[in-house]
């Protein structure tokens, strides 16, 4: 591979220009700020590798752009990224420009350095690197940029149903990882899933004197007390079903957590708490993290919440929960066990508006392209992968990869301190120009 | 009377008149507007009546307005009033100027008119007929003006600790109070008591990804555990001897329910429920309302509360909670206990502000004072009043009556649509005239 090496390092200012060009268009999807512009650059950045562009389109959508470049065999790699970043407030909180994409010190800081621009860029250079260099790709590559990720996925799925000729493959490569603080690249085996619950509960028609309480139902009671029906002190989740489809981890996974190099109690630092939940230790913290679902409260309003006092029976309430699902837990099963329990308790009449839901996805450690990537990781790091069975976060990984059968994989070019969806998100220019090499290598050695 | 009737009649468009200007003066307690020239006014208005008036002040309070005029008898009716008036926003909700007085339909219109310079008024000029017309008053006559009354008195009883001789009085009469719908005067013989607690719970240092939930504790979840433990969906207060000291209400009290008007059904239609607290209906719903102290959430805040959704472990979570409490319950006693159960609970860490500490007030039904308002109503409007056992709300009856053994009773100019602390707030032109007439009688029948 050293010729394709060379020609990265022969091209690097060029590559990371063209990486800072990118940076410094907008694409805030939650805003509406500057995402069809993103995406006509990654029109642009697939056709220049010569590839088979389709951009798919659904009204009122971001586009779906997506790529095709035949290589050497029948194998296929499909990398998965999106071009939307995250909203770059609290802007006061920024050192620099979020849209300015300078480097300083070796990094290079924007909103979405590293999710995921630098990694969609990283893996347009690896394969303009190798047909440079080769003519050819040793597998047929597919990319699929969507720009919607950090509003979750809602037209994804349907893109994925409507053209799932742009998505199978052999393996997928997922938008995005990093690096622990060791320095061992991270590899990521799954998604968490999701249910987002809106819940507005009304009780009269407008707030009341709190003298009334005597007599007068209160919303806020009420949805406090379904919200207590649905977790109880000792962290177990009530609604009748939850746990029936969850997956118990298989050996194979719970020794890639005990050869994690995470330690919680640094963690349990940088967060500022004093204990974990259960009083969990160590690698039970991880198991949990990784293998069990959860039900959080994201957000929580009622009446009066200005300061001092005030005595009102407010009128109505509000609360927004997440759900994160492991496998086989189904989002659609999980809404109606959720809305069918409220019922039983007698809040049949709160108002549930569901704004997001996704399935878990989880890839099978002996698959082919984990091998691949841990090899790839040990010859040009010097040393293996940590992997992690799953994030304990969630992605559209069940409508890219698994649904289709297609193992996922989860890396990227962040560090621990890239700060991701915060201010000052950066990378390494360094790690950015490592990574060109790490996936032309990937692909090169998925070939086999 | 006749003589005494006849001065307030040909003097009333002098006494409207003083009103108004009283009136236009803005006195907002809660934004610190216009309170010390209030005062200034009650000054003057107590003066003019020839009274030994006394001005107290603490240091940062709105001062305390008092005045004594020496009468015919041994017997001593203390009136207590407030010069401050709630804050009149919504203004675009107002017709008319809130600080305008104007008269229009034979209504009058500002904040404050209702509650409750327009009784203060009506009790300086009952005093000031019987003086002109008799030369002296049939029993002597205290006034206590606070300033506070709209954000809690919260010097009230450093005040009353501090001139008790200002206070002392064989009754008093409440600041306000109104008619019922058929006419009928509402006679009230006491407040209920409260506890206001603030409560904040902190957990990371900030805001965290929900996909931490898994083993992040979460204070949202532990305000809500610590919330749903105070009382449960048959609306029964847990906290350990909240209940020690209710007093059951005595046969007297329960009769005076089973007089009232008040049509429970009307009300749920008023404020647009279908249904009371535990199914209650008919005087049920009256016993309950003016026998029973409650725990009302007043305010919820936690984690992102805007529209869509936003996957957060919120950092900290804040309630805010009313308690209304009932004769013999004391706020410091439930405070107590509340901070002792949250304890018990696991919470002890929850940071709680009381910002509100009112002893409950009931006044013997067979009290002199109550005697001589129902015969007096009867005498002026034909009408014997309809006697409530106390007010569900709170107000610093303890600090000005019960504290010092004085029975106290709440009567006042106001209507049903008089639309106190609403925009709008009026009063009905005849009703303070009357109002000055019924004082008057008041005095003279308390004489005896």
């Amino acid at each position: 591979m050293k010729d394709v090496f060379d020609y990265v390092d022969r091209h690097a200012p060029r590559f990371v220009k063209e990486l800072q060009a990118f940076l410094r268009q907008p694409s805030i999807s939650a805003q509406g700020k500057g995402v069809e512009d993103a995406a006509n650059i990654v029109e642009r950045m697939f056709s220049s590798l010569g590839a088979k562009v389709q951009v798919f389109r659904i009204e009122g959508a971001a586009p779906l752009v997506t790529a095709e470049i035949p290589g050497d065999q029948e194998k296929t790699v499909l990398f998965y990224n999106h071009y939307d970043v995250q909203p770059p407030e609290p802007l006061d909180r920024w050192r620099h420009d979020p849209f300015g994409a300078e480097i300083d010190g070796g990094k290079l800081y924007a909103r979405g350095a590293a999710d995921n621009k630098g990694d969609l860029m990283a893996r347009v250079k690896a394969a303009e690197a190798l047909l440079k260099v080769r003519g050819k790709l040793p597998v047929t590559v597919k990319f699929v940029a969507e720009g919607e990720e950090e509003i979750g996925s809602p037209n994804l799925d349907r893109y994925a149903k409507e053209h799932p000729e742009a998505f199978r493959a052999d393996a997928c490569i997922w938008e995005t990882g990093g690096r622990e603080e060791d320095g061992r690249l991270e590899l990521t085996l799954g998604c968490k899933g999701l249910c987002y619950a809106h819940i507005e509960v009304e009780g009269g028609s407008y707030d009341l004197h709190s003298s009334l309480a005597a007599v007068v139902p209160s919303p806020v009671w009420r949805l406090l007390w379904a919200l207590n029906s649905l977790k109880n002190e000792k962290e177990e989740i009530l609604i009748p079903g939850f746990y029936d489809d969850v997956c118990q981890p298989g050996p194979e996974d719970v020794e890639l957590i005990e050869k994690l190099p995470a330690s919680p109690e640094r963690l349990a630092k940088l967060f500022g708490i004093d204990r974990f939940v259960l009083d969990l230790a160590g690698k039970d913290v991880l198991k949990r993290l990784y293998f069990e679902p959860t039900c959080n409260v994201c957000g929580l309003s009622a009446g009066y919440e200005g300061p001092g006092s005030k005595t009102v029976l407010p009128s109505k309430a509000m609360a927004k929960l997440d759900m994160r699902l492991v496998p086989d837990q189904r989002p659609d099963d999980i809404a109606r066990k959720f809305e069918d329990y409220l019922k039983v308790k007698g809040y049949g009449d709160f108002r549930v508006t569901w704004l997001g839901a996704e399935h878990p996805a989880r890839t099978d450690p002996n698959s082919r392209i984990v091998k691949v990537i841990r090899e790839a990781s040990a010859e040009l790091f010097g040393k293996e992968p940590s992997v992690y069975p799953t994030s304990a976060g969630t992605g559209p990984m069940y409508q890219v990869a698994a649904q289709f059968g297609t193992p996922a994989v989860g890396v990227g070019i962040g560090n621990p301190e890239s700060r991701v969806h915060g201010p000052d998100e950066n990378v390494n220019v360094s790690d950015f120009l490592e990574g060109i090499k790490f996936m032309a290598l990937v692909l090169e050695r998925f070939a086999g």
